[in-house]
């Protein structure tokens, strides 16, 4: 039997989609799977593998479209160039809608689906929205998913095309998400916003891959982009699960990273907080990690303190360099949010803080694409010619 | 020993990167592997699976970014919607950088590794371009890429950022391919467009995953974008190849499907001519197959032919809807390109040519992440609400 249990206050609840929240805490639950033996599966699907660890008890073929088993890609150019130790990226960018957030959708969907639901919906101003409007209109589901007014229209439309009802919402954006939860209650939606205990869920797979492709010895790392603490809670969940079971022998140590221009988290980290302070006015270039009240804030940072990780932050200088360092060097064009992982990397180990034997990991959690124009222009290398001066010009770049 | 051999006059020539087109016929040759015993060895990627078949002797890892064994996926909605035989499609989407593209590309940087090369280019307004800078990128190669003039500002973007030396060229497009291998010879740049020769090895492998996943039994076919020609001929030479090795039964039915602005080779097939004339003007909305003059244009045709398949052409409303009928209904928002093979396979069916029980793959080759403002706008499924209101307007939406 699945229950969810607060984190806070370790009081169970039943597993209730709609209701997410501990009524004593009011922090988001997470899921508690009781701890009788669990193991590995044989499958073909990621899903398929982990399913004692996933709170469904069938895979539903018809919900798969190909997320997970994502390339772990060694970045051994940068590793030369910066005298690092062995470092890797898990590609999230490979997944369905490019990012890391089908993981959480199609298990969270798994559960919609399973309690016969038809009605889903998410608050995003971005990858979540397209991979919810994508998955929900696979399943067959009515979508309801709620942006910010600002929404650029690129993110607008690769959510509208897959035909999910988008309504753009003036007013606090922090406030929408908790209102989602008493609205979708009342109108039978399923919200699965970002810190949703089933979509948590899903991103453990992620964690379960990457230490069945990497088995590493000793000491290890994981970096990972944190916005609403939801994707870092999970790949934490992972490792302390395996680890109950006997199945991994250590949990690695976690850098969650934020951006400097809103990192609520990574302050609250820094000066011992238990509870991070909602950040005002914010800017950063690492737009869809820009997240002023993160709803797992306080979970994560209860969490990566008792497992002696950190969460800190870089500026946007330093994660548009590791934006373009990762294109120029390893053919990996991210988002800037993404780019945080190497930022955080090239950070930490500048302050001396990568034992050099240590493998880490870096989670690219979304696609370059999504936000294109992010990018700083590169007039030096776009060049003009008449096709008959060509000969010319490529003599002068050689 | 490995040759280039011509589909028109049957002569073998060096297989020279430099030297890719038939002395005599001026046509592109095809690599030629003799028929000795080859076989599916056992291996964690589609080159290390299929290496026999393939024009290099190993699999260099450092140039591995996780391309190929894509998913291929049941179109279930779409086919109840419709009552369609079975249909699958086969994501593309989810290779390194977004498209089918990056098969053929790690295939031809195998030879250029193997053979020393240091400089590689290509010659492309798209989805080539992003693939070689990416590919070219991670292999520590010089690489230039040659687009059109009028390239948008966000395919240059894609491209530049991995740091390739990107030239705005122009005059005429099909003369630039023409010339580029001439210009490569002279400045020592391995032009691998997309008819070359071993870029077209690479788009084999899609074929062997195609045949190896579905096992099909009976008749089926195969619906894919033609452009240059050179997917299209990589598929079928895999199926032939396969057969050759008493690796598969039959060849699967072929069709080729070009959007009607710029349709050359869908009309010489029509019109029972041996090559096709190139077009004047053209205008598509599935800009990433629009290719006036397309290089494997004529042996796609001979091919085509030999094996009694089809090469048609559907129309821009055909192609956006099938855009949007697959974003709707299963979650796969693909390029304009890409939803031609849906398009064909509606308007074969709607000629009654598909039987019943007849297994269809579509090859969907790129994301639409990538050619967003292509998508017509969709005001009717977006609206606005003030937070207070947000409860009314979910309300009368339901």
């Amino acid at each position: 039997m699945i229950q969810f249990k607060c984190v806070f206050c370790g009081r169970r609840h039943p597993a209730d989609p709609m209701a997410q929240s501990c009524p004593e805490c009011s922090e988001p639950m997470l899921v508690d799977l009781p701890a009788d033996g669990r193991s590995i599966r044989q499958g073909d699907t990621p899903l398929a593998r982990y399913l004692d660890f996933l709170p469904f008890p069938e895979v539903d073929d018809a919900l798969h479209m190909g997320e997970g088993d994502t390339p772990l890609l060694p970045l051994n150019r940068l590793r030369e160039k910066f005298r690092l130790p062995p470092v890797l990226a898990k590609n999230e960018m490979v997944n369905p809608t490019a990012s890391f957030k089908d993981r959480g959708t199609v298990a969270a969907l798994h559960v919609a689906k399973a309690r016969g639901l038809r009605r889903i919906g998410t608050v995003s101003t971005g990858n979540m929205a397209a991979s919810t409007a994508a998955y929900g209109a696979r399943a067959g589901m009515e979508t309801f998913v709620l942006v910010k007014e600002d929404t650029t229209e690129e993110k607008l439309l690769s959510t509208a095309v897959h035909g999910a009802r988008l309504i753009k919402v003036t007013g606090d954006y922090g406030e929408l998400g908790r209102q989602s939860f008493a609205l979708g209650k009342k109108h039978g939606i399923y919200f699965m916003n970002s810190v949703d205990p089933f979509r948590v869920e899903g991103y453990k797979v992620t964690g379960f891959e990457i230490f069945e492709t990497l088995r590493p010895r000793g000491s290890w790392c994981i970096i990972v982009p944190v916005s609403s603490g939801g994707h870092l809670i999970g790949l934490m969940k992972a490792f302390i699960e395996f680890k109950e079971h006997g199945l991994c022998p250590e949990v690695p140590t976690f850098f969650g990273i934020q951006a400097e221009g809103c990192s609520p988290i990574a302050q609250a980290f820094a000066s011992g907080r238990l509870r991070y302070a909602r950040v005002g006015s914010h800017a950063t270039v690492a737009q869809s990690i820009a997240n002023p009240s993160p709803p797992g804030g306080n979970i994560a940072l209860k969490m990566i303190r008792e497992l002696g990780g950190e969460i800190l932050a870089v500026t946007d200088e330093e994660i548009l360099s590791a934006q373009r360092l990762l294109a120029e060097e390893e053919g990996l064009f991210c988002l800037p949010a993404s780019a945080t992982t190497l930022a955080g990397m090239l950070k930490l180990e500048g302050q001396g803080r990568l034992a050099s034997g240590e493998s880490v990991v870096l989670v690219l959690t979304g696609s370059g694409l999504k936000n294109i124009r992010a990018l700083p222009p590169q007039p030096s290398r776009v060049f003009t010619s008449a096709l008959p001066d060509l000969d010319r010009l490529i003599a002068s770049l050689s």
